[in-house]
């Protein structure tokens, strides 16, 4: 007999699968089975629908000792707001990874992919940043901003933001939101004056020409924004100069920061750097000397999908949630 | 406010979408839209788990004039079987082309696919074979087998089947399912002796090398087994002869019966050949002389699917069928 296929809601999943450090813990323990399983994990399907402004992103990964894996669906359509709609949405069917069979629906409208992308970063920052990092320049001031900056406390003693935003008001707005959350957090009113001192970076913005041109020595930056081929956060030179992480390497040469360094001929097509998955399961630290520029371009893989979708079922099956369904 | 999610089950769809003209016909607006219409239509995603003999495709296509689209989900894990489960199932996401949102869940375990896949070979024959067409060999003796013979006696006078299989006993049961819906059909013992006068030829199996080795003048073949690189039904020797018609040319030239002549080299690999959807929609017939050999090799496109599909939705909302899901 099958069993039932369990759906699971956004209000399901928001409390079975809250951002904190198991959620970190396990899109932490994907990257490493990347660097050191025999992954499968296939290049994005993607459908764009330029009548509405829409395009579809499906991803998806198999990880050898998960027993589930993701197919992620995330459509945006950028004319949804005048209509009243969120531009983004999406949701994740979950198979067996034994007999393909679906397990489960989650109906999460995006809500897990802003949990695992919070996720890696502050993962990234755990093996990147240094230890002692206790302030961080957040750029951009939307959801994943907030989350981006609750998951980096979590990892490290970050206690003070410095927010900015093209949109100063929403700088302000974040600012009053983390310091709602015990934070001390200002907003800034240039990238400059918000990175000075800094030790941690995070760009989290739909930029689409470089909004943090330079970094000093020590400082860490994580690059969330570039998960599309037009979108651009951080100068070339930049990233010739720091000590650069991919998430995926085949990915981030084509849609991430380092796509617009090779463009601009900063760096060579073919230079080779380490991912994200070898700087975790390698006994060296990410991080050689404390007066590095480290750098990690995340543009989102389906490991990290797959992880936080088996998390999701793994603790709906344990607590009894959602509704099951016999098909 | 967003729409629910009608949440539709295999036995919901089996009462909404039968096979029968209205499918066939909706798959060939669909087809027709594909050589007429600024279709988007990516290549197929693949994702291969040899752990568990596991294989996944997704597939999608927009249409414009449909006013949704679907991303379909077809797992085949080989080895289920042999705890009791079917090798393949799947569902399909449907989405709004206006906003991306999620319409509806298809949870068919495959069967809208076996009624497109049906309907496109009704839809090649009723294009490529002779009006008068009396007498079909069916190569196969599954669901696909049963269902591409009835489908083609839904466009063509077609009242007798000889069947062939390499396990005897299904081509015996095939025939005599066939009897029992009040066609003439026999058991072949050879693939020779089925197609000998027939007028159509449906290859429905699973097999790896050529099972067709030739044909008559007059004789439309539709092929349809060849569904991934290593299937093959069709020696090349008769591809290079007869009229050849892709459903889609980027997808035979790497996966259909085409991928194996050209690797034979008994046709070029820059060829050109008319899509079913030109056939479709060009005023002059798809076949122009009695004696041809028309080939339809059909690897199965995502615009099948977004058409069944949305036949599926538009008819379960006229009635009122399913489940709603507000998420």
């Amino acid at each position: 007999m099958r069993d039932p296929v369990t759906i699971l809601t956004e209000a399901d999943l928001r409390t079975l699968v809250p951002l904190d450090l198991a959620a970190i813990d396990c899109v932490e323990d994907a990257f490493r089975a990347l660097a050191t399983k025999p992954v499968a994990m296939p290049p994005i399907l993607r459908l764009d629908i330029p009548e509405y402004r829409g395009e579809v992103d499906v991803k998806t990964a198999y990880v050898p000792g998960i027993d589930h894996f993701a197919i992620k669906i995330s459509p945006g359509f950028f004319g949804n707001p005048e209509i009243g709609l969120p531009s983004t949405n999406g949701m994740m069917v979950v198979l067996s990874a034994q007999t393909g069979l679906v397990q489960a629906l989650l109906l999460d409208n995006g809500y897990l992919t802003d949990v695992r992308t919070a996720a890696a970063g502050a993962v990234a920052a755990r093996h990147l940043s240094r230890a002692e990092s206790a302030t961080a320049a957040i750029l951009g001031a939307g959801m994943q901003a907030e989350m981006q900056a609750f998951a980096l406390s979590l990892v490290r003693p970050v206690r003070t933001f410095r927010i900015w935003a093209r949109d100063p008001a929403k700088a302000e707005a974040l600012s009053a939101r983390l310091a709602a959350r015990g934070f001390a957090a200002t907003a800034c009113a240039t990238p400059e004056t918000a990175t000075l001192g800094a030790d941690v970076i995070v760009t989290t913005t739909p930029a689409t020409r470089p909004i943090l041109q330079d970094a000093a020595p020590g400082q860490h930056i994580t690059a969330m924004g570039s998960d599309a081929e037009h979108k651009n956060e951080v100068a070339p030179a930049l990233l010739a100069r720091a000590t650069y992480i991919a998430d995926r390497l085949s990915q981030t040469r084509v849609l991430g920061e380092l796509h617009h360094a090779i463009a601009a001929g900063a760096i060579p097509a073919d230079r080779q750097f380490c991912e994200l998955g070898q700087v975790i399961a390698s006994p060296a630290p990410g991080r050689s000397a404390p007066d590095q520029i480290t750098l990690a371009d995340l543009t989102g893989t389906g490991i990290q999908d797959t992880a936080i979708a088996a998390l999701a079922v793994t603790r709906a099956r344990a607590a009894g949630a959602g509704m099951s369904f016999t098909v």
